[in-house]
C-alpha cells in the first residue's frame, strides 16, 4: 500500500465552453477532482489560449476525502475567468497527488452531447 | 506470457447518475470490469462525495474469465446505495488484477448523449 | 528513433453493439488499429461475456502502413460472431506492435450518440 | 520542476471527418495541441489510410505557451488533404514535448454526437 497515489499535474488539451445552451440542461464543462488523501489539496489552475497570454494562477481546493466537480466557467483567477466560445487548453497542478478528468456537456441543441477523457497525467521522472 | 495483467486499484473522478430518464432507454452508468483470470475477483468500491463523508465497502464479484458491466445505481453497501443526481468519484480496487473502464448513458433527453472512460490505474509502485 | 512503437495486447472492457437502429446511420461499434509497421500486423481477438465462456481466436489482418476500422459485428470466429445486445469485453493481441482504440456510435435514437476510448496497453514488463 | 513536460510523438487511430452536417453547427474533428514550453513547437502529421499509401508530412506550427485546436479538414501536405467520409488514423510528431487530444463532433444529425479521446503517447524508450 504505498503512501503516493495520483498524480501533482495534469493536462487537459481541449478545453471549450460552449456558449449556447437550449433545452433543459446548461451547456458546461467540469474538471472533476478526487482527493483520496486525508489533507486537503490545494490545486492551481492555468489556463492557455490560441492567440493571447495563459490565464495563470485560479485556485481551487478539493478538500480531504472528498471530489470537487468544479465547472469550468465559475473559476477565477482575480476578476478574470475562462471565456465562452474560445478554444483553450488547461494545465492542474496540485500541492499533493489527486485524480483529475475533464468531461463537457454540449446543449446547444435541445439533444445534448457529453464528452469525457481522463486528464493527461504528468509524472515528476518524466 | 506475463502471469500479471491488469491493476489491482482503479479510480474514476467523474461519477453521476442522471436522475431522469425520457424516452425508451434509461438514465444509467456502468463501471465494466474484466477478468481475464483463472480465479474470481472480489471488488470492493469506495465512493467519494462533494459534501459528505465517504460511502465505503461496496463489493462485487467478477468471476474468472468473465466480463461484468455492473451498473452503478445497484451498487450497496449495507443498505446504502449511490445518490442520483449528485456528482461522486469512484475508487475500485480489486483483489487481483482486472481491467475498468466507465461509461453512462444519459437519456435526460430523448436522443441520448453517451460518454466513457477508461479507469485510472493506480500501479503499486506509483 | 526506436525500432519498436505500440504495444502487443490492448484491452476493451466495454464493448456493447446496440441491436436497434433508427434514423440515416446504423448503430455500430469499431475497433480502429494502426499499424505503423513495415510489416503486416495479424491480430486475435477474444471476446469475454457475463454469463458464458469466451468466444476466442478471431483473427484480424491490419497490413503493413495502414490503418483498419474494424466493426465489432462483423468479426468472426469460425462460424460464430459477437451477439447484438449483449455486454461483452475484448482482449485484442497483436504478433507485432499496434494502436488500438474503440469507438461507439449508438443509433438506437435517430439523434446518435458517440462514444470512445484508446485501448488499455498492457506493457510485456506489467 | 522537470524540464521536459510532454511527449514528441501521438498516436489517433480512429480518425473520420463525418461528410454530412446538419443543424446549426458542422461536423468536424480536431487534435488539441497544448505547447507548455517557452519554444514553438513544429508538428509533423503523417496519415494513414486503410486501403492506401499514407498521406506524409502535413506541418503543423504551435506557438509558445499556447494551444491550437487544428480542424483536421483544414490540414495540408502540398495540396493534399485529408479526404471526408473516410476511415484514417493519424500520427502527431513534434519537434519538442507537448499535449495532444482529439475531439470529432458529429452532426449529421441535428442533434450532435461529441466524442474525445487523449491521444496516446509513445515514449522513446517504450
Amino acid at each position: 500500500m504505498s503512501s503516493r497515489k495520483g498524480e501533482t499535474l495534469w493536462i487537459i488539451p481541449d478545453g471549450y465552453i460552449p456558449p449556447i445552451s437550449s433545452g433543459d440542461l446548461e451547456s458546461h464543462e467540469s474538471i472533476c477532482v478526487l482527493n483520496t488523501n486525508h489533507m486537503d489539496a490545494q490545486l492551481i489552475v492555468n489556463v492557455y489560449f490560441e492567440d493571447r497570454e495563459p490565464l495563470e494562477g485560479i485556485t481551487v481546493l478539493v478538500p480531504a476525502k472528498r471530489t470537487l466537480h468544479a465547472r469550468t466557467a465559475l473559476l477565477k483567477s482575480g476578476s478574470e475567468s475562462i471565456p465562452k466560445g474560445v478554444p483553450y487548453a488547461m494545465e492542474v497542478m496540485s500541492d499533493i497527488p489527486v485524480y483529475v478528468q475533464y468531461s463537457r456537456l454540449d446543449a446547444t441543441q435541445p439533444a445534448n452531447a457529453l464528452m469525457s477523457v481522463m486528464g493527461f497525467p504528468v509524472r515528476d521522472n518524466d
